[in-house]
């Protein structure tokens, strides 16, 4: 028995205990529900985190506790990669995570995560309510038994942290680099050398040599981490996750046991943990980055033009061999794209042009504090 | 008795017969509550009252009907900009609008609104929910009789219609513009004619040569209010309303008399209408703006980095003598000053750099569809 096989039939096994104990009688007699979700994170981890508990928190409030839900971190229940196991076979009710977590069960996930190069966190958010995300995400989500909601974005991530400059394309060749998913792939194209590691393994990891650079999320996050300790130069922008995008998933036989009233407190609660997350990264990325290189030394860099475009070219038919190889991930793909055309014309009009203009040496209202 | 207490006294005379028939006695013995919200706008306005309507629906859904908030257009209970005024007095719970449209009661509310070259869409949700944000307007709607939430939000706007060039700063001299709020103030201070007008009267002007130029919202409305016929040059960026915020306003007494769990729904209600706006914007905005150029002839141009670099001098001077006069502003702007010096060093990291990388001349995925 592989370990895939013995966690799934240790998941169903616990499946009738669970049951029992997650729904005592005398709660339902009085309409009152409480449910378990478990994050892939360690519980509170700060941004990452942050979804799970404010999901938790307001479904509680907002039902007046007909619905607790009681937030575990990775590895309480089951481990944290086992999380979805947990979900669809209805060991627990909730799981929080990242999409791209769950390619290895359906493939297309991970092009609802965040695509090189694709949308950015306004486009994506627009794109899952009025393109068609939400409804094609569902369809993903029903191949693991759940129903999906997006909650909580790290907006454009960090380009990563590294031991070797990049000068050109040509410096991949050879690196040795942690990075996940798509992004990966596309490094991968570029002659790198692609290594999987857990979270926890990354410092030491960099600090041997074992890998040359790695990603991790943005300054916030990567701060707490103490990658600094390892890498000096910290590149920018992140265009293999330019908008990665937390998950809720619920499994689905306990959301279609939901009333109205709780499925619709579910769906805002989700809404709210979505735009709550990113503020948070918005808010405390900037102090962080001046933390790591005012007072660690970290010397930022920008890829250069030449190299974002070689990577942009590479990412144009990697991505597009991976989803023509899978129906269901083609269909998420061409969606993104055509949303992706419309909304990087506009931005050209409008956020960009803005971030630009805002960028020009004028002199604006002086800080007094 | 001018036309403002003429309205106040007829919105006090009211309130005992609204509150009578708001709520019915058995109603209130069921612990059911029905409210009244008014827009400024017409009712089911594309974006702009979108916000009030997601807030109200949800309301009604998530309470299981405890709560339901009925919505009315502009004008249907009270003429539109006197929403405030009958919230204020009780007459009706609820109303939502922009906050620039209290300036003449409060004028700080003009700096929740949208500062010209200040927080973009994502910056000013985090300053409002980490950066003192949503305690600043709370203190400001105070003095407006009202608890404060953000409700919608436009995103960067459009830099507005024009029937001649802006090649310089120069070119504003004497130019007649209908641009309210802060933005109003620059184009004043740039030697421009500054006309006030409601919407309804713009079209016309502008076809008549009553005014040269208008700013409405971006493609979106724009499209739908006709502005194509009568201008030709459509310019961008919006720097003058980066991210303008909707604002539901709510009665004070009436929000005390609530449960924390309607309270809860009611916070939540509005993070959710506040996301849902935006990504109605970013979904809609380009189609528009093709039909614009090219069904309807209109000619795109960009404010030249001059002329732009210019208005952000006059902004900063403007805006910081605004700011000056009145210490309620003056707390405000500081505090939007202090948040925007950390993001705009970040953005360069993050968000704009994104951007620019993503406009490099590559090959993506390519559309299929």
């Amino acid at each position: 028995m592989n370990r895939r096989k013995f966690m799934k039939a240790s998941a169903t096994a616990a499946v009738g205990a669970a049951a029992a104990s997650s729904f005592p009688a005398p709660a339902i007699s009085q309409g009152l529900m409480k449910w378990r979700m478990q994050t892939t994170w360690p519980k509170n981890f700060p941004g990452l985190g942050t979804g799970a508990n404010k999901v938790a928190e307001f479904i509680g409030a907002a039902s007046g506790g007909k619905l607790t839900v009681e937030v575990f971190g990775g590895g309480e229940i089951v481990p944290a990669f086992e999380t979805m196991d947990a979900v669809s076979s209805g060991t627990i009710e909730m799981g929080h995570g990242a999409p791209y977590y769950w390619k290895g069960k359906v493939p297309a996930s991970q092009f609802i995560a965040s695509v090189p190069f694709g949308l950015n966190v306004i486009e994506q958010n627009a794109w899952l309510r009025f393109g068609g995300g939400q409804e094609l995400a569902d369809k993903v989500y029903e191949e693991l038994g759940c129903k999906f909601f997006a909650s909580g974005n790290t907006g454009v991530q960090a380009g990563g942290w590294f031991n070797k400059e990049i000068n050109s394309l040509e410096d991949y060749k050879g690196l040795k680099m942690r990075i996940p998913g798509l992004g990966g792939e596309v490094v991968k194209a570029a002659g790198g050398v692609v290594v999987n590691l857990p979270g926890g393994e990354i410092p030491g990891a960099l600090q041997s040599g074992q890998i040359d650079a790695t990603e991790w999320v943005g300054p916030y996050n990567d701060l707490a981490f103490g990658l600094y300790k390892s890498a000096k130069f910290y590149y920018y922008p992140g265009w293999h996750e330019p908008a990665t995008l937390l998950d809720n998933f619920i499994n689905i036989d306990a959301w279609n046991t939901l009333t109205d009233e709780l499925k619709a407190i579910i769906a805002t609660a989700n809404a709210y943990a979505n735009s709550y997350v990113l503020d948070e990264y918005v808010a405390n990325n900037d102090t962080a980055l001046n933390t790591l290189t005012e007072k660690h030394g970290v010397v930022l860099k920008k890829f250069p033009d030449e190299v974002l475009d070689g990577l942009g070219n590479l990412s144009g038919k990697v991505i597009g061999d991976i989803a023509a190889a899978d129906s269901l991930s083609g269909e998420v793909m061409q969606s993104i794209v055509n949303f992706r055309n419309k909304t990087i014309a506009y931005a050209k009009f409008s956020e960009q042009a803005f971030y630009n203009a805002r960028a020009l040496p004028f002199k604006w209202v002086e800080s007094k504090g």
